[in-house]
């Protein structure tokens, strides 16, 4: 199984428009690199901004390894693998000997920033055995890429700020973030109130573990959850109206915000204050909090919903249209 | 020494002028109750929200006591105690049995709320024993009053949220609350870097304990603290330019908010997410976490810098007129 001379990618263009390429393979696997044959790449909404780069598209790539580099132990041939956005840093400072590649002081190489070649919508990747993770037995490749970027940022802040048994986790959103989060918050323990736009999804945030569920247009004084959250969850990218949330939320309470806009936060400044409210801002997590948020996953059951598409341009175009529409349920696969 | 029938107190008045008035002593201590004989009073912002009530002014009271009702065993005749604005909650509730007593199910009863004629410009006052504290042997009580208010709104915070040997404290804002919050930092073994509007209290921040001195408005990208800050604790009551103050944190830094102000807070929301920084708002303490406090400021020799004024109506006026104008160093007490 030698490297593949070319490999067939789909990249961004400068008209936003999905294309079909070739690209160059690597001929040479570094001593830590691993290459692998993707079968499956998540498609999420962080790869829209680079719908105009002439990159290699995705960072939700799961794979098997068909060649490692001479110093790789971790991999073997024939190992089911994954990886997300973030791809390597110099090793050497302090964030990177911490585990925050994301933050290494000599910028980090990740999607979007470095290797434009290497994406996950493609037939096949090299990538450094630094953030690379094997898929558990008992997960299908279909389902796994989504841990590799939605599920990370869900799971990491909930272990990173102690969600607990017992704990009451309110959860704003049901969508690629929000359907995994409600999994992951209810297999820790917690009891988790699902907040949404509408009566829509109910049922199925019932059956993801969701304890209770709440329309938020229809939330007031006389019609609210009667026991306070601990913590909310933001993964919608629309802010919500902080006074009403905060109205629901017990002293010392944690909002955790996830989603991605560039909206400013505009908070209410005696509300916070009266309740001595955290607001956290979340996104990254070590290789280890990504290893451990896989294990978590095998071994709770949790499961991305995927719907799946062909990783041709036709297949990639339709993924994300529905994520663009907001009617994907509730996250594109495209399958190799 | 009997409860005296009749105690003299300084009053919020309709207009928001003081007034001296004589109010009936309490006849009678409840089984937790301790009655002592103020001799100081610290002066407060929050006072401020009170000179237009009728309720006795005042809530960082030191004295000396007088009586004990028959169920107090840790306080004698003699000792010099002191309290805050939280008076005493129902003791039955979660809250409460946390220690939280400012969030009791039942309502605190607390400065502003409840007990309109106990205060700390007066000079006598009955308190339970729930949330009434020893000054320590080395403390004055001529320097102890903002202790109980100023002084744990700015320690809790530091305990509740980790600050220890070799972090980078950022403190804004250098009166009644930063003035002892550079010392309480500094003491931790944090490297305190001190923002500030001008020039004019360099060397006082310094000399408290500041490591580095900055002034806000001359803040740009070739001149900023070196090395990142880990804490950002904002003293003032006006927000700062959050753009500038996130550029200037490390990844995972907790911005620990104190000022009181109505004020929105307008967060950038990308600068705050690839930061991945925290906003805690911040308020209360726990009795225990007061005792904490006091026995750190006493081992540690963190003491308040006070101007003293007599406590009466002319005399409280000075003081109120001098934190109104900013021109207090740094916090005003009443001496009886």
């Amino acid at each position: 199984m030698g490297l593949p001379p070319q490999v067939k990618v789909i990249k961004g263009s400068e008209k936003g428009k999905l294309v079909e390429a070739t690209v160059e393979g690597r001929k040479k696997l570094k001593p830590n690199e691993v290459a692998m044959r993707i079968t499956h790449s998540g498609v999420c909404g962080t790869d829209l901004h680079h719908l105009v780069h002439d990159l290699v598209l995705g960072h939700e790539g799961v794979g098997v390894v068909e060649a490692v580099g001479e110093q790789v132990t971790k991999f073997q041939l024939g190992d089911r693998v994954g990886f997300g956005y973030v791809r390597d840093g110099c090793g050497e400072c302090d964030h990177c000997k911490a585990g925050d590649i994301y933050y290494c002081d000599m910028g980090a190489r990740m999607y979007g920033v470095s290797d434009f070649d290497q994406g996950s919508f493609a037939d096949y990747a090299t990538w450094p055995d630094t953030n690379l993770h094997k898929i558990p037995d008992n997960i299908p490749s279909a389902v796994a890429p989504p841990f590799l970027c939605a599920g990370m940022t869900v799971f990491t802040p909930m272990r990173n700020y102690g969600i607990k048994p017992g704990h009451r986790v309110g959860i704003i959103g049901i969508g690629g973030l929000g359907h995994i989060a409600i999994q992951f918050a209810a297999k820790l323990g917690a009891e988790v109130v699902v907040f949404s736009g509408s009566e829509n999804k109910r049922k199925e945030a019932m059956d993801l573990g969701a304890k209770e569920f709440w329309v938020t247009k229809d939330l007031a004084d006389n019609k609210k959850p009667e026991k306070g959250l601990d913590y909310l969850l933001i993964t919608a990218t629309k802010h919500p109206d902080w006074a009403t949330f905060f109205d629901l939320m017990n002293p010392f309470g944690d909002v955790i915000l996830l989603g991605l806009t560039t909206e400013d936060l505009v908070i209410p400044y005696f509300p916070l204050m009266l309740r001595e409210i955290s607001i956290h801002g979340s996104l990254s997590s070590k290789p280890k909090q990504i290893d451990e948020m896989l294990a978590f996953a095998s071994e709770h059951g949790v499961r991305p919903i995927v719907e799946e598409f062909p990783m041709t341009e036709e297949g990639a175009a339709q993924a994300i249209d529905k994520l663009v529409s907001g009617t994907i349920r509730y996250r594109g696969v495209l399958k190799a």
